[in-house]
C-alpha cells in the first residue's frame, strides 16, 4: 500500500453537533429556536437526494457549497424560518468549512502521514478540504475526492481518479471510511478498504460499530488503524 | 489577497543541479560520461516544445512524467547512448520528483503559509508534486496546476481554476514565479503577480534577476516575499 484516502464527514469530522453548534450559534441570536441537533440532521438529510441528482446525470457537477446552499434553504423553508437572510444563509452554508474532529483524529493522521500518502476523499470541494483542515490543523498531501473527478462517491470515478491522482494503482491505495457503503464502492472499484467505527456519528449509539460489508482493515478508531498498519 | 499559488520548477526547485547529480548517480556507474549540467539543459529544453502540442490540441493532456519520460529519450538518442535500458530511463524520469529546493525556500514557505492558503501551480502533476513535496518537506494546503486544469500554463485556463478549486477570486490570489513569461500570463488571466529572482536558474548568471513584465511584488527570493507580504 501507498496510499490512505479518507471519507471527511463523519469519518474524521463530527459534523452533526458542529453543525447543531454553529447553528445554533448564528441563528439563536436572531431569535429563533428549535432542536438544533436535529436542524442538523434534517439538513444532512438533504445531502444525498442532492448528490443523487448529480451521480444520475440530471444536474452537471457542482461544489458541494452548492448543493449546502440549496438544502438550507429546504430545512429553512421546512422550519417556516422565511425571514432569515441570505448573508446569514451563506455564513451559516460555510459551518461545514469548520467542523470539529472526533479526539483520536490528529496525532493518528499524523503516524499514518509518516508512512503513506494521506489525502482526504470526501465529496467536499478542495475549498472546504482546505478550510477543514486548516481549522483542524491536518497535513494532507493533496486534496482529492469529488472536485477531482467531477461527479459525487459512491461514483467508481472518485474513488479511482483520486488514487490515480496520488500516482497509485487502485490496489495500492485504501479508502477509509466509516460507512459501509462507501466501503462497498471503493472494493467495487478495485481499492482495498478500512473501516473505522463512529458508532455516535447520528447520535449516541446512532452510527456504524462494525462493517456490514467485507473490508480489508476494520478499526475501532484512527488511532487503532494507524496501529494496525503498523504506523 | 487569500492565497498564493507557486510555479515550482527553478522557482522553488534547483531542477538543474538537481537533475544533473541524479542523471551522474544513476549513469555513471554504468560506464556513461558527459557534461551533467549539459545533460540537464537538454532534457529541459524539450519541455516547452513537448508541452506546446498538448497546448495547441495536437495531443491531449497527459501527465509530465509521460513527456519527460519521452524527452529522455530524445536526449539520450542525440548522445547515442541506445543502450540505457528502460528501467533506468524510468528511474531517472523521477528524479523530477525529488528535486532539491533553493535554500531560501522552505522557512519563506512556511512564514507565507501561516497568512495564506499556498498551493503549487506547476506543469508538474499531482502525485510529482506530492513526492516533492514530502522530499523538501514542505506543506501545501492542496495541489494545484496543471493536471487539475488539464492543460499546461501559461494557458489562461490553468491559473483561473488553480484559484477557483481554493475558493478565491483571480484578483485574491498571487501567482508567484522566478519567470516572466509565467507572470505575464497569470497578470492577463487576472491574477496578481509577485516575482522571486533565481539569477542563477540556467547556470550561475544565467537566470531572471528582475521581471521583465509589470509584475505586484517583486523579491530578491521568497524570505523576501514573506518580508513584503507582512507575514
Amino acid at each position: 500500500m501507498k496510499a490512505l484516502i479518507f471519507d471527511v464527514f463523519g469519518t474524521l469530522v463530527d459534523w452533526r453537533n458542529s453543525i447543531a453548534d454553529q447553528a445554533q450559534q448564528l441563528l439563536a441570536p436572531q431569535g429563533y429556536d428549535t432542536d438544533w441537533l436535529a436542524f442538523a440532521d434534517a439538513w444532512r438529510n438533504e445531502y444525498q437526494p442532492a448528490m443523487e441528482r448529480v451521480r444520475s446525470g440530471n444536474r452537471s457537477f457542482c461544489k458541494l457549497d452548492v448543493l449546502h446552499r440549496e438544502n438550507l434553504d429546504i430545512v429553512l423553508s421546512r422550519l417556516g424560518w422565511h425571514s432569515v437572510n441570505q448573508a446569514t444563509c451563506d455564513k451559516l452554508t460555510l459551518a461545514w468549512h469548520s467542523l470539529e474532529a472526533w479526539p483520536d483524529v490528529n496525532q493518528a493522521l499524523h503516524r499514518l502521514r509518516q508512512k503513506y500518502i494521506v489525502a482526504p476523499c470526501s465529496n467536499g470541494h478542495i475549498a472546504l478540504m482546505v478550510n477543514l483542515a486548516r481549522h483542524n490543523h491536518w497535513h494532507w498531501d493533496a486534496i482529492t475526492g469529488a472536485e477531482i473527478a467531477r461527479d459525487y462517491k459512491p461514483q467508481s470515478i472518485v474513488y479511482q481518479t483520486s488514487a490515480e491522482v496520488l500516482g497509485c494503482h487502485w490496489e495500492e491505495t485504501i479508502m477509509v471510511a466509516a460507512h459501509s457503503s462507501d466501503l462497498t464502492a471503493a472494493k467495487q472499484s478495485g481499492l482495498q478498504t478500512a473501516f473505522i467505527a463512529r458508532p455516535d456519528e447520528y447520535g449516541p449509539g446512532l452510527g456504524e460499530s462494525k462493517a456490514t460489508t467485507p473490508v480489508d482493515f476494520e478499526a475501532l478508531d484512527l488511532a487503532h488503524l494507524a496501529d494496525l498498519l503498523e504506523c
